[in-house]
Parts: structure tokens; sequence; C-alpha cells
């Protein structure tokens, strides 16, 4: 489990989509798009909602089922979004949190302009060679494949409520 | 093929979900849920029944994708469950089985409740640690790609019933 | 690229579909059902059946979603099937070939009975153990992903036409 | 980083899409087709056109599939095309192009005879090994898993441009 890169606590965790919560695979059928979730991402991040720390989606594409995937688990999520530090800047103030308290878990070049502005700044295994060489921490799993999983378990023990996961399902 | 945990034969199999009888991808196609079953995962459970060991499916999750999986098979199938151990209690007694003829397959933390109930708990290769660290059997297959097909040759020899499946395929 | 087991020219090749010319995945998105084929296995066997090397595909489910493929490339094929060496039987009497002038591939059990018939019974890479102590051939690649091509190569090799499908695309 | 057989600036890139632009899965849904296609592989299109490498996609097969995602970048696109080099060559007269200033990504045999008349002629990983065995170049990525993202950052090197993608996203 690497040191986090802060002191503090980390509140916010800014999530991009594809690639970082999918494989990176967008698929079409016929019309239809979809995409490739996974089940132990999304729990995760229903524990860290749970236990203080807020995910934040931000993807610079609109797909409906990215749309669908975040209603099933009420994330708040903004797609379409072409400048994701804006967003993700209103967020912060909104709940009144430093930059140097959030996270941010992403793969590709769209994310580095975020990836530059919060205190933790976190790659997926198979993140682009730019993005993975200006990180400070890389998962061991990939996107799509639990990278999301790793990175709550890893700021729940920084926060110091990690064992509030393990007691809930009988693991301590 | 490892050694069973168990002296008796196993009469139940209980199964998860997302992760032990899928691969964990939880897709979305517009808003439509997809999930990536394995073929010879449904066979095999296919030959369990008809040799007395019966399959029981609990998933934590509801889901149209699961549900016309599991009615194909016409599998005994419980979605959107928050408590398993509760509805396996009630499938065991109805059975008139005890805990220690019973088997469960998982993956992940909201497995462990009821894989510390049984008497043979199994999990897939690609497990979570936490319950990779409690179980006695580790699958060679993953989720969603042989692990529910493993389990039951083994529970299958283990109650002396295996040939009855080579046989039936003129493999013996 | 193996010898052949078989002195005469092959003229009929069985395939079986989930786990052979699929990955072995049954998703369902809904209560839709869907498979993953792969390209160039469907495009090698049309040239088998240019080149006088009759697909049939046999398999033991119905599906919606396999039908769609067949029919893409209008391959002969029969689903649904409890008796694949009865409706292999059948077609060859119909084409009027012997059996050692047929081969097989497939990947699991219920493919055994017929891949005893055959001349050449052929085994995707990561068939069932089973099934690979039993055939003559293994493929170097997976069901669903190059097998069928690779075995058409063969075929095609040892019936002295493989050059026709160099010549087709100005590679010889 | 490999160099470029060619001394002119690349100005048209073509690239098929079974196998090159998806990772040559061709699944069915019910009658419905799909396609795997890969997020940094479309995404990396764009700067293509953004800054001078016309990318032209060219596919043997017609499918609804392929052809929303296509729509979704609004990239120049040919489906159902059995002379590929005809089109290429139209569309590259119609851009005052030589042949030395295309470049071509492929995977497999029917890819063949327009990679033998570009300047430039690229292999995805998992290619076909009669296409790796003609190529000057081979991706490190596979097909729809990032090669045409390797092939763009190769042009736009080779072109002199590829800063110009890196201070777009805060990267240089």
């Amino acid at each position: 489990m690497p040191e986090a890169p802060v002191a503090h606590k980390i509140r916010i965790l800014f999530l991009d989509v594809d690639g970082t919560l999918t494989d990176g695979v967008i698929g079409f059928a016929g019309e239809r798009d979809f995409r490739n979730f996974y089940v132990r991402d999304g729990l995760s991040l229903e524990w860290a909602r749970d236990l203080g720390v807020l995910p934040i989606v931000i993807s610079g594409r609109s797909s409906p089922s990215v749309a669908a995937r975040m209603a099933e688990h009420e994330f708040e999520h903004y797609l379409g979004i072409k400048d994701k530090v804006a967003v993700a800047d209103q967020v912060r103030a909104r709940e009144q949190v430093r930059w140097e308290e959030c996270a941010m878990l992403g793969d590709d070049l769209p994310d580095l302009p975020l990836l530059k502005r919060v205190g933790w700044p976190i790659a997926v295994a198979d993140a682009a060679p730019e993005i993975r060489a200006f990180v400070k921490t890389t998962t061991q799993a990939r996107g799509g494949r639990g990278a999301a999983r790793e990175v709550v378990e890893m700021i729940l023990r920084h926060n110091g409520v990690w064992d509030r996961v393990l007691e809930r399902y009988e693991a301590k």
C-alpha cells in the first residue's frame, strides 16, 4: 500500500469514466452505445461515500450507458464536460474542500489538467505513459478492473476508516 | 484436485453472481444492463442439479440480465438480497440440509458472512484478498470463466458421482 | 503446422458454437442473449466453403444471436440439437461423404461423441481437458479467437488449395 | 518509436475496422450486431484530423454499429467495400495526395492490397502473420486496444506536430 503524498484527509475523489471506471471499450450495439464497468469498483465507491469521501465522476463524453450506471449508484456525475477543472473547482468550493484534500483517478491526457490540481493524483495501471509519468501513485489494477476499488481502499486507509468496511462484512 | 474439507456429501451449492458466475463486468447498453456468463459454468450447474447437488444463486443486486440467464437454466435464484445468510438458511432448512453439507462459491466481501457459515467455502481465482485468505479452497479458474465448473467437478468427485457425467458424453 | 491424421481430403468441417466459434461467453443484455464471434473465423469459413470444404455448424443450444451470425454468412447451421451425431450423419450421407473425410472442431464434453466419429477431431486451445486428451490436433488459438481460422488453414493446406486464398489477396 | 519509412509528411491515414479499430469481436445481441472500439483510438484520430492527417476508414463489411461509431466522431468512412484500393485511390486523388504520403493500418489478408499501395504500411500487434511479414512497422498495441493511437502518435511525430497535442493538455 503506497504512502499518501498528502497529510490531510481526502474528502473528494474525482474520477474519469472511459478507461478509468471502464476498460476503455466504447461499444456500439446498433446505434446504442455500451460500456463495461466493474462490480467491485461501484461497490467500493459506495463505501467511500458512506465514509466521508465524496465520489465525483467527470467525463468528457456524453453517453446514455454511463448515465445509467451512475444513476444505479446515485453517484454525482458530470458528462460531456470540456473543462474538467472548472467543474471540479465548483464542486470543491461548494463542499468547502481545499485542492489538497482532493484525489483524482484518471488514465489519459484529457485528465492531466485536473490531475495537476489535486493533492493526490493517481493513474490506473494501464494509463497513458504521459499520465503515469506525472502522478505519484499508479494502481496495480487496470481501469474498469479494480483500479477504483484499490484507490478507495488506499484513501480509506489513509483516512483511518478502512476497518469500518471490514467490520461491515464480518472481515474484522 | 484439492481435498474437500468436509466428510459429508455436499447437497447444496450456494453461488454469488457478479464476479463469480460472471467476470465482474456490469455493462450498460443504453439503459439496459448486461452480464457476461460462461457456457461451461451453466452446463456444469445442470449436471450438479441432476446429480443431487442443488445450485442456489444469491445476488445482492437485482438485474434483468441475471434473471434472464437464471430463467434459461431454471436455476433457483434470489436477487437483490441484503442478507444472504438469512436466505441461505431458509433454503437449507427447507431442504433439511445441515450447514456442513453446503458449499459456497464467492468472490468479494459481501459473500464473506455466508462463506463463514458453510462447510466448504470456496473462492474464485480472482477473488478479493480478504476472501482468498479466509476460504480453504481457491479455484484455478476465474469468476465467469470456469470457476463454477471447477467447483462442480470437485463436489461431484467428492460425492462420488463425477463418472456419471463422463459416461453421459462417452468420456468414460 | 501439424500433420493431418487422415490421408483423404477433408470435405466437411463440423463446428460447435459456444466456446468454439465464440469465446464461451453467453451474455444477456436484459432478456436478449448475446455472443462474441471473431471476424477472422467467419471470413476463413467462407474460404473453406468456396474451396470445397463445407462448414456445418451444430449447437446444443438455441439462440437468436447465433442464428443472426450464421445468417450473415449463410452457413448451414443446426441449433438446439441434443444428438449432434445424428444431425452430422444426415448431412454426411446427403453429401455422400465418409466419416474419414470429415473434421470436427469442438471445446467441451457435449462435442465428444461427434469428435469420436470424424476422421480429424480437433480441439480449441482452451478446450476442456477431456477433449484435449482425446483429439489428435489442438489449435494454438482459443475458441472465438482464431481457432476456426487456424483449422481452415490446416485443412486447406492439407487439401492443397491454401495458395488460392493467398492469391485472392495478392499475398502470393 | 520506429523510424518512418517515408521522407514525406503523411497526409492520409487509411484504417480498416474489424481487428484494427476493434478487437476483432463481431458480436450479436439478438439480431443486432455490436463492436468493441477503444476510447483512446477514437480520441487520437480526432487529433490526427485536427493536425492535417485525414483519417479514412474503409471496411469490407457493412454494420450499423460501425456506422454509429463513425458518426459519433464524424470520420469519413466507407463500409461494405469489396475493392479497398479503388476507394482509397479516389479519396487520394480528391485530396491531391500521392501514395507515398499515405499510411494504412490493417490486420488481415483483405487489407494487403491497400497496404501494398501506401508509403507507410502498418500492422496491429495481433495482425495475421502474412500481414506482419509484409509491413515495415508493427504496433506494440493490439487492434482495438490502442494500435490506432500508437500510429497517430508515430505519424504526428514524423510530421513534427506531436507537441501540439501535448500542449493542448498541459503535458508540455
